[in-house]
């Protein structure tokens, strides 16, 4: 398969994860851009701020006050999106058939009692159109260090050790000891990621269903593994491992790619080489030490890209809690990493009116954002400024 | 049905339109915003910029001039994402079931010629992976004004009725000139929004196949039409004529409500009361007024909100090109306006880590958020600081 043509013309390519397709437009990157000049950016936080509610032995606003931890130090969010108790919403039966056949009985009863049909059958598209559902839930905040001004690209392979460690700690306390269905781990890292607090940290959201996104990925998973009998993550990795075009990064049990159908122009995707369910599938002390690896050097290497403190949101994503044996054997182990920034520390890739109204779009290949990452080197830039 | 119970509880929403559902945690408007504070905005820009390749009589960056125009301009884009001729791409053939057949006889093939089979099935699976295909088409930009310093908000009715007979002339252009499949205009407005350049303009992508967006509301609302021998759209604007609860804006021809299933802080979904499939069908000048004085009303209350310059993308849906007749027929045309402000002129809501990885997620409901809008003046707030 011959695929050099797609370096210059507009294309759309297939995410098979998402089951979505995404416009890419090479030669847009021709396009001279005005926007502001690249700046480089060195650390000048303090290593404890007094006035930050994530710092060791400080105040919270919701009047808690922090230990003084020394490594992570996890907590439920002061300003949970989702809680764990609430009245309950009983939504009217919404399903279709069901509906159908009692809005017949119901017309017919309607007009034996002599009462006007056309507002029960109002009543069934209300319940169509207007559709809602409770959702009860856990926010969790996980402090990745005692110190205010680090973050993953800083930070040694015991501390993201310990990290890993954290999650895993906190998937095996939500499946034991709560009801719910979901644990989406998370980082939005940089005030163009919306995160307002500088402080290494991530959180963690539980809910009882299982969100669009990790299941939308299922129900692909689960149909390419009823079609073709393998596992689509294990059969795409064997294809860049072959290829070794996209990748950017690896060692003896992780692969980063920037994935034939990244969105975000430095998107990566990074892929465990055994077929992991779960990140508890990660029990020796190496494997935890594997797994912080390849997230040092995604995060040093994108510092490195623009030579500043590269925002991004990072996500787990796994065999949801409470599964069939279908789900979890479907699943394997990923993280995303999207990042906004295009061409230097300061001018991103605004997904906007096409993007949101008609479809993603990108300007370079996912080929040429491998090629810039693989060049980059594995000692973080800023330890050479200092 | 009783939805107060909404109000206080986290839960989520069904969009029947694009087949997904919203995160909703109204009490999290009750937590403390650190960000910066609200701004006024007052327009400073002048009515002509030199520098302002969009202002008449400018150059361009491509090299041509614009001309001397003193309503809408067309012309295409610079540096546009698709374009009209380019290589072809031809993928291999990736339909599932005819590859199943076809490896199976390469395989036969192979092993009879002592080849590896393993090596076909790889390239099986690599088709399957790694699916592209080309796209063709062709970027407007339409100017709207030539007045540097004017938005929507600012524009009077036949000022805006002019620029919907553009977006119809352009519409019917590529209809009959064209072998596209899909139109899709779409304004992004503000820096927040990536826009780079405040001379009032909007965008009009064309292309050789339907994109994402239209393409799975389409789907959507023919299912909804074989299911239930009705119009999606007609419904659930029939359901909220009726519940009046989050409409925003209304005249003889449109509604705009801040949908059921809104996801973007105070979006607002426009649509025509009759069931029209494209802009073409508004035929007189009555009919151009109506629409151009819904979204005049629109621009005037996002604008006296935050009393700023409102950034916002919006597009219009409608019918696709060269459709068929059901996809006609399922078809109702309506606007997207989709703004990220959520707290003030300077606080955006970000769709980040929890958004992207899990579920789109928002704060306020869109009835809080309708009764915002609602409760605002028809008078622009600019006009009295003048
Ligand atoms: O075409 P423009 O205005 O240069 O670019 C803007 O709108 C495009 C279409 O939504 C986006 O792809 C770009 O990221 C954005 O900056
Ligand atoms: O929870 P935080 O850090 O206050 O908020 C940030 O992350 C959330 C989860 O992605 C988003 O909903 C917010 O818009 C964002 O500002």
């Amino acid at each position: 398969m011959d695929e050099s043509v797609l370096d210059d013309i507009s294309h759309r390519r297939y995410n098979p994860l998402r089951d979505n397709w995404i416009l890419v437009s090479p030669h847009r990157t021709k396009r001279p851009w005005l926007g502001q000049q690249e700046t480089q950016g060195k650390n000048t936080l303090p290593d404890y701020d007094p006035e930050c509610y994530l710092c060791p032995g400080n105040k919270r606003s919701g009047g808690a006050q922090n230990p003084d931890f020394k490594n992570t130090f996890v907590f439920v969010n002061d300003f949970s999106a989702v809680k764990e108790e609430q009245a309950d919403y009983d939504p009217p039966q919404s399903d279709a058939s069901f509906l159908v056949v009692l809005g017949l009985l119901q017309c017919q009863v309607a007009i034996e009692a002599g009462a006007n049909a056309e507002s029960y059958r109002r009543i069934d598209k209300t319940s169509l159109l207007l559709k809602a559902e409770g959702v009860k839930g856990k926010c969790y905040v996980v402090c990745f260090s005692p110190a205010h001004n680090k973050t993953l690209a800083d930070m040694s392979i015991p501390e993201i050790s310990t990290i890993v460690g954290t999650w895993q700690s906190l998937y095996r306390d939500v499946q034991s000891n709560t009801p719910f269905r979901s644990i989406q781990i998370f980082e939005n890292k940089g005030a163009a990621m919306g995160c307002s607090n500088p402080h290494p940290h991530c959180q963690a959201w539980t809910t009882s269903h299982l969100p669009e996104e990790p299941a939308a990925e299922l129900k692909n998973m689960m149909e390419y593994q009823q079609a073709h009998g393998s596992c689509m993550l294990c059969d795409y990795l064997a294809v860049e491992l072959e290829k070794r075009e996209r990748i950017v990064a690896e060692n003896d049990a992780w692969v980063a790619v920037c994935p034939w159908w990244a969105f975000w122009p430095f998107e990566t995707l990074v892929l465990s080489k055994r077929c992991i369910k779960t990140i508890l599938e990660l029990e020796s002390d190496k494997d935890r030490e594997l797994f912080a690896d390849i997230i040092s050097t995604i995060a040093i290497k994108y510092d490195n890209l623009f030579e500043t403190q590269f925002p991004y949101s990072m996500g787990i994503h796994q065999a949801p809690l409470r599964g069939t044996d279908e789900e979890h054997a479907a699943n394997h182990v990923h993280l995303h990493f999207l990042p906004p920034l295009l061409r230097s520390a300061t001018v991103k890739k605004f997904q906007v009116g096409y993007e949101l109204l008609a479809e993603p779009q990108r300007d370079i290949t996912p080929e040429q954002a491998a090629r810039r990452l693989q060049g980059l080197g594995a000692e973080l830039y800023r330890k050479k400024l200092e």
